[in-house]
């Protein structure tokens, strides 16, 4: 049933280890402060749509997370940006991954889940061959439909764009 | 010390990455109401035994999961189903998938973890080359000893039937 | 630009699969009770550095988590010891992996996060071809700075000794 090459099936593994790699390795960025990590994620006009918050364009604007005053808070009273292991469709250049996102946090009375959301995430093949983030949308699971309707999505390709 | 070819190289790789998005694809399917997503991951006479509620036969069975009014409420509440990295063992035709599972949810105080349980998972390879699954083990590790033994056989092949 | 063969290129990604494996492993193996599995994924002379805990060295020393009392009374109410998807840096015969771990436990309320950490976990190529933990670094995410500084040196490559 294998009609694809070696090199085909290398690549196709290949891609979805790095797409593995952008997903979680955007939470260990963002909770080290490491700016420079969290823009290498994304595409220089890359978006990051948070449902509930509102919509973070560009690469230079995500990477100032690091810098909100907000969030060095969470860091410095204790934090993680975990997100699960992602579902992911790949088609030619273009990927999409599934996962939810939530964020851990440290507080008086111990540890406590401070946020939990669904996310989709397109990712596109740069030319340099890495894969980045187009467009990561989230929704809080808080009562919001949106998030559940963008989880069941899962099977549904990458927008080409 | 490699003594296996390209091929079968390639071949465990992709069964590995293919057990992956079964394993973590359940829970993001069963949050987005997808009934065809969630019976795809389960062949058609797989098993859901979750320890403390019963057991689940067949995969009109396991789909009908997402029309369920306690987990519809779940899901209009918030609710994230996780499951952990699973460690995987191959062999042949079939293998187990061991991780952990959680359910969190959203209630009036936030966020909580609803349900954490063990996970142990037997998958086969199908005809057409994918993998679904035939029997998944779960009990929840609220003081009964069965999770952790369930944990602890993490190296135990797969049951070849 | 891919300037790597096959041979090369396969390696990489059965490398990568192997510390998948060990990361989320040693979790199960120590809600499992499992000493021998415990021990399997350290070096014979292998650190697990608990920031706020203590340091221990050796195989012997770490597998014996699992006769600790202390140990055996998380497990007995209910725990999980959960890593999350690592970022992996690979650097020939040594590579580095960035995760989250934490430990979900059950109380009298229910289930809770017992313990929040960042991990940064050094391994090394063994002499069978398997990858075994030379040093596990591990810091609670409570407020101590230690933990968000250890995230953000997630493209720092591996330690060569």
């Amino acid at each position: 049933m294998k009609m694809e090459s070696i090199e085909q099936r290398l690549q196709a593994l290949e891609d979805r280890a790095a797409i593995q790699q952008v997903v979680c390795g955007y939470g260990y960025a963002v909770d080290g402060l490491n700016a420079a990590a969290v823009g290498s994620f994304y595409m220089a006009d890359g978006v990051y749509a948070v449902g509930d918050i509102g919509r973070m364009e560009g690469r230079e604007t995500i990477e100032a997370i690091t810098r909100d005053p907000g969030h060095r808070a969470y860091v410095a009273a204790g934090c993680a940006h975990i997100s699960t292991s992602p579902y992911v469709v790949i088609d030619g250049d273009h990927a999409v991954a599934t996962c939810h996102t939530m964020v851990n946090m440290h507080g008086e009375n111990g540890f406590f889940i401070g946020r939990l959301s669904a996310s989709r995430i397109e990712l596109a093949r740069q030319a340099d061959g890495s894969w980045k983030i187009s467009l990561r949308q989230n929704w809080m699971l808080d009562g919001n439909p949106a998030g559940s309707h963008l989880l069941g999505r899962l099977n549904e390709g990458p927008i080409q764009s």
